[in-house]
């Protein structure tokens, strides 16, 4: 399998935790598409994925899979060591949550982002704001739920929450988001220095 | 079961065709955050979603089900009719493709919506352009295999290129997408007045 990565990407983050829990790494070749620190979209990107995103997943049949969520529950289908869902289907759901907040909030994260490398006389303070409401909330919403996260058994969700932080700071670290969420801090502190975190972290 | 729901709103339809398709159609109370032809987003919502965006299912525990790939999951493990989902793998991935693939054309869509509705001072034709091109490359792509769409029988991907084409009508009607895409029109012309897309298609 080949996959279309950069390493500063959350959502490819997500997928190679899910590489590393599935036992699946060796497996995967890592196509690079960040160069001098920026992202190009290439045309083979572009055909394997129409909408030019990462991470795109290729298949030897040629096929391929896109996007995050639907990469890691490919892999996991594919897993010769763990699994990246809970069995019991509310704890399941429960991940299936913090998989789509995480990954919604990393997208808010990332259009103002976009909004903040806009010519300046184009930028909106309306979108940032109404975008940063959406990081505040998040935040808060995984401040409250920070002491129903694993902390020596890790699925999906997790996954995303942590790469939904490491990509806040990264963007934003004046804002210092996780400051905003000592419940979350505290989590977080105890969890992101493990190896499923630590070998998958964007090397700034 | 509650769903904060905009009939404009393509994911919802997702979950109201996904609704049909498992029969529980009945058990969701639809709580319709449109008011005046603007979608708002209330405290409520964004008590049940930090992200602030529909759909959302508010389930009798309390427990909040999101996003509409989720939402969509949820519904089929509690249908007590057909499934979203076919069985076997390989065609399993090429419909959660086909969801992803226009869902993510469906918010190139709204966020050219969003950039359409700033002050003119503001819009940027470069942001435009990229989003643009996101959903030109999705209806080549769609328009490339629509022979293995499904004209009778529907799971999640149909329903998502369905709601994908509507919305990009909507929106920009002048653009004419379905022009573009030859196949995909033949398709859609096919399927689009059967019951399953009439009776959840936005009422313009």
């Amino acid at each position: 399998m080949k996959l279309y990565y950069a390493n500063l990407s959350p959502y490819t983050r997500k997928v190679m935790a899910t590489a590393i829990i599935t036992g699946l790494t060796d497996k995967i070749e890592t196509i690079d598409l960040m160069t001098d620190g920026k992202f190009t979209p290439t045309p083979e990107l572009k055909k394997a994925n129409p909408l030019g995103k990462i991470p795109a997943l290729l298949l030897a049949n040629g096929e391929t899979v896109v996007d995050s969520p639907v990469i890691c529950e490919y892999l996991n289908t594919k897993s010769v060591k763990g699994s990246i869902y809970p069995k019991e289907e509310q704890a399941y759901f429960f991940q299936r949550k913090l998989e789509a907040l995480a990954d919604g909030c990393t997208d808010a994260t990332l259009l103002r982002r976009y909004e903040s490398v806009r010519p300046p006389e184009l930028q909106s303070a309306e979108w940032d704001a109404k975008q940063k409401e959406k990081m505040t909330l998040s935040f808060q919403y995984f401040d409250s739920v920070a002491s129903k996260l694993g902390t020596s058994e890790f699925f999906i969700g997790e996954i995303s929450v942590v790469a939904m932080i490491d990509y806040a700071d990264i963007r934003f670290p004046q804002e210092n988001w996780l400051s905003t969420a000592p419940n979350l801090k505290k989590w977080y502190d105890q969890v992101s220095k493990l190896p499923l975190f630590s070998e998958t972290a964007p090397k700034k």
